[in-house]
């Protein structure tokens, strides 16, 4: 039954030889690797507000313009120091790798899991206020966000584990439209303000407060707009899924990706500064300016679509990368083996559902507020920042050729900047939740350690010599002893029975007593059976059915030598249907989870079909 | 690790010797069965004016008296009709065994189901209850009143999986203290009122509605008051519990347990128009009519704090009852086996957590909230009621012995109205919530009539007919092929084959190849192993491991006969600590559970023990 769900949901198995990646140019390039990073000005201006609102009233709108103005700054530095990482890792730099390189192990580890807990967010905070958007438009769903949420991680995981590929057309076509939509409505904004003298009556009032800037209050307010600039690294990511040039490509687009978000995220803020948007809980700042700009008309509408729609493409990109960077963890033996293998339409199944479960845990646990999950996000993105621009200035320090100071000093200045803006949001949003990821980043490294750790004992230990050879067997010698755990002699256990017959001559029927009557029962049967078979009888006062066999087995009653082998033959109703295994087989279970913990028992499975 | 939380939380195991139950006589059998009866007065009143105050006002006062007295009468007649359940039953006679006796085994089934959705019900209820009884006294707790309930719920869990035996002094005392309490309460309440014309300002003002009484409102509020009755059906199931003469004691606990309900549920009720409590969402009515009587002192706390023990003793004799009656129904063939078997400190332990996830959920659903939760519950015990006195009913119709006649009145006449009740309160509180009881009663009915039917079918399936010998094994015709599944020449494998190579001659090492560089590598180092053992190898396009197993056996390059045995020989590592299992043996274990489903194929699991 599970199998005919999953088939309907998932699709059929693909081949392994269908597995290739569609390669783009610069036009289709840009949409799909810019979407995380495009839709972020649906938030990020929202959350300096935010912080400055309550505070400051009115004034907050001045140093959100300075705020901005940092952010840009910062941006254009990280493109410059991005590129330089393009055309150094043609086959693609992500953080783990460059850091892993050029900075070793834990540092890889670190900023492995700093992308991972950003990826997790990702999905979280683009959902959340993909909702948002929606909600604003239509308030009748304000009740029903947390499940709204939900329902779409749910959609993109199904479409996900479908092998959803991240079609040019299907992603590119609505990011253009979205940057198409916003630059409109920043040049429809700034025209009616200034040439018309437009003053639409404000959707929310500012509420009344004189208090003045602090320098920690603007750090907070800085920090909390540096979510604009999460999704810059994708670029530097997927350059493998460019067209020859492919380094080239991918540098182009990284430029015009910088110049997008620089108009589109200062456009939208510089608006928002005009038109006095106030952060709510019910409507988002861009659909109170986008209100304002339009008047509730069709305009309105199709900003809020397209900015729920592109959200929903940025949550993808997660979906897309984070699979992709476990298995690649996995691949080093940090992470669980299973993360490396694909599912049976090629996507890395395991590491799509683990991201599906994380996320939806963040969104009932801070229930779908986009404000509380911010705080968590962007320490981790720019941690992630400065080990990769950490590595790369220490790959110029060693390597000292070309224009190597020049690159290091690029390269240098954006990990310090990344790194001082890290640390200024750990230490500003450290209560709001910053110190989560504070904690959760050296456990998971101490993890992804530890599984190493196993995995290189796992492996040491069964190592073959070479010369290690497979053990004499002497048949006429060594003896095979079957022992037969037996509740009622009936059909099962005789085919458990004659197949113990078929390999061996030393056969023990093993039953445990708990209840006297049901004993004297069995003990005239199997006599009136006759098979010359010993049935070995013992009591077991807790009523523990495993405890006396394992008890015979090691007691000296029962005489073997290490050349002997011993197996527990058990039989095991299999069921058509999964439910009835609720009602068959619990004993067996445990009891062959038991007998394994000893060296040297194995235990053998005889299938007894029930038919309906 | 999980054996040792759990040796801590349950206690050492005790031997089934231990199993004894101790027997009370009248004193102390009365507080014991009494609990859950007598702890409804804590809500039941409140239950009438829920329905009546918004709809009447002050007027409610005089139509809650009336609804009372009903209630009082139909608890009379209810005491004499299972008063003559006790005699004839000596071993106890539940709704369960009585209805399926005398009425067969469908209505049998309808009172079990009833019963144990009451059962659940009664855990939720009263564990809501009483955390309301705690909040109203100490409102700093009413924020985290589904996390107090889920708290004793899982409290009382731990307690009865220890095997918390109903110690007559630990539930008596608390028991006697809380009847003295109410007493008390009511008589100070009463002489305060009219001998010295004691008004207190009310806690809470009564809505100024003016409202007239209907029929289907007065039947509301009756059918609403009825919880007061649930649990009077213990003392018939108690018997055995009891010392010689058991019958009579039982009787006469009986007849005292009705005394106690009609005097302090009339009483308090009484007390409740005097003072005029209102219902209220934070301060129960009975905790308002306590603060009204004595002001907010010491006695009002140990109204509070007494009420809160004994409704947890209420819901505690359902983790005594509920599993009892599973264990029954499973010992009938029509729950699952595993309800019948004792866990390692004697308690059903199934049961007991069953009952607990079951409460549990429902207090998530219903946010413990008591009004939410009601409607449910009595339309359970009320069907029951019915049947056990309509089973009485048919069993004197049968008899036709002594004074059957005069019997037959009784107990028709409490079936009778039990009916009309249960009739009542499926209409009045059909559409908050009674509705789910309605549908829920017979999905369970059917599912225990398919698990009978399945068990009925394994039965017949596995049924040894005396004279079916086992077959005739020539060891000399026969083959036994061992088919050793393959990844990569290690340790694990070599144990595995040593393993195989005991047993037979006839091996077959099988490799399913996903990756060819892989595949290669092996090819080479079997070679140089030299073992003249043929290496299988199959490519598997879909990357599925037990497909082209499945597949090979059953093709015609695998000949066997019916005579021969099969047996896939599969390594499976075994860690120290559990979570480790994450990171191996997905693959062999999803190998077995389809293997397993072939006819007669064989599993046989190596361990291989990896050190720490």
């Amino acid at each position: 039954m599970f199998g005919k769900i999953r088939n309907l949901l998932i699709g059929q198995a693909l081949k392994t030889e269908e597995l290739k990646s569609e390669k783009f140019n610069v036009f289709w390039g840009l949409p799909i690797l810019a979407s995380d990073a495009i839709s972020s000005v649906a938030y990020a201006g929202e959350e300096i507000l935010y912080v400055l609102i309550p505070l400051l009233g009115i004034l907050s709108y001045k140093y959100m313009l300075f705020a901005v103005g940092l952010i840009v700054l910062l941006l254009c530095i990280l493109v410059f120091s991005y590129r330089q990482t393009i055309q150094n890792y043609p086959d693609g730099g992500g953080s783990y790798i460059v850091a892993k390189d050029n900075l070793g192990v834990a540092p890889g580890l670190i900023a492995a899991a700093s992308l991972s807990i950003d990826y997790v967010l990702t999905v979280a905070v683009s959902t959340s206020a993909g909702t948002a958007a929606i909600a604003s438009a239509v308030p009748e769903l304000l009740n029903y966000k947390v499940i709204i949420t939900i329902g779409l991680i749910i959609f993109m995981t199904i479409g996900n584990l479908r092998g959803l590929r991240e079609s040019s057309h299907m992603f590119g076509i609505p990011a253009y439209i979205f940057m198409a939509v916003m630059f409109i409505t920043i040049i429809t904004g700034i025209v009616r303000y200034y040439v018309f003298g437009y003053r639409p009556t404000p959707v929310l009032s500012i509420p009344n407060v004189t208090g003045d800037i602090t320098l920690f209050i603007f750090i907070k307010a800085f920090t909390s707009g540096c979510t604009a600039l999460t999704g810059i690294e994708a670029v530097s990511n997927g350059i493998p899924n460019f067209k020859e040039p492919s380094q080239k490509n991918a540098e182009k687009v990284l430029l015009l990706l910088g110049v997008v978000i620089l108009i589109i995220f200062g456009g939208v803020s510089f608006l928002t500064t005009l038109y006095k948007g106030v952060p709510n809980s019910n409507i988002t700042v861009l659909s109170q300016v986008a209100a304002m700009v339009y008047g509730k008309g069709i305009m309105y509408y199709i900003v809020q679509a397209m900015t729920a729609i592109i959200l929903v493409m940025a949550a993808n990109t997660s979906f897309a990368g984070c699979p992709l960077l476990l298995a690649l963890i996995a691949k080093d033996g940090y992470m669980p083996r299973q993360f490396t293998k694909r599912g049976k339409r090629l996507s890395f199944s395991n590491g799509i559902v683990l991201l599906s479960i994380a996320a939806i845990i963040l969104i009932l646990l801070f229930k779908g507020d986009t404000h509380l999950l911010v705080p968590l996000y962007a320490v981790g993105v720019f941690i992630s920042f400065t080990l990769s621009q950490t590595g790369m200035f220490m790959k110029w320090i060693r390597s000292k050729k070309g224009a190597w100071r020049h690159k290091a000093f690029i390269n240098g200045l954006g990990a310090v900047l990344a790194g001082i803006t890290a640390i200024m949001q750990g230490v500003t949003k450290f209560k709001e939740g910053a110190w989560i990821v504070i904690i959760l980043v050296p456990v998971l490294v101490f993890m992804m350690l530890s599984i190493k750790k196993h995995y290189n004992k796992v492996a040491g230990q069964l190592k073959l010599p070479l010369d290690e050879k497979p053990k004499q067997i002497d048949m006429a010698v060594q003896k095979n002893y079957m022992i037969l755990p037996i509740d009622t002699l009936n059909k099962s256990f005789l085919k458990a029975l004659n197949y113990a017959r078929c390999i061996s001559d030393n056969i023990i029927v093993f039953h445990v007593s708990v209840d006297d009557g049901a004993t004297e029962k069995l003990k005239k049967r199997w006599d009136e059976y006759n098979l010359n078979i010993p049935l070995v009888i013992k009591k077991s006062p807790y009523r523990s059915l495993v405890g006396p066999l394992v008890k015979f087995i090691e007691s000296e009653e029962f005489v073997t030598t290490p050349r002997d082998t011993i197996t527990v033959v058990i039989p095991q109703f299999v069921v058509k249907k999964w439910w009835l295994n609720f009602l068959h087989n619990q004993t067996a279970l445990f009891v062959k989870s038991v007998l394994l913990k000893r060296r040297n028992i194995a235990v053998t499975t005889i299938p007894y079909i029930i038919e309906e």
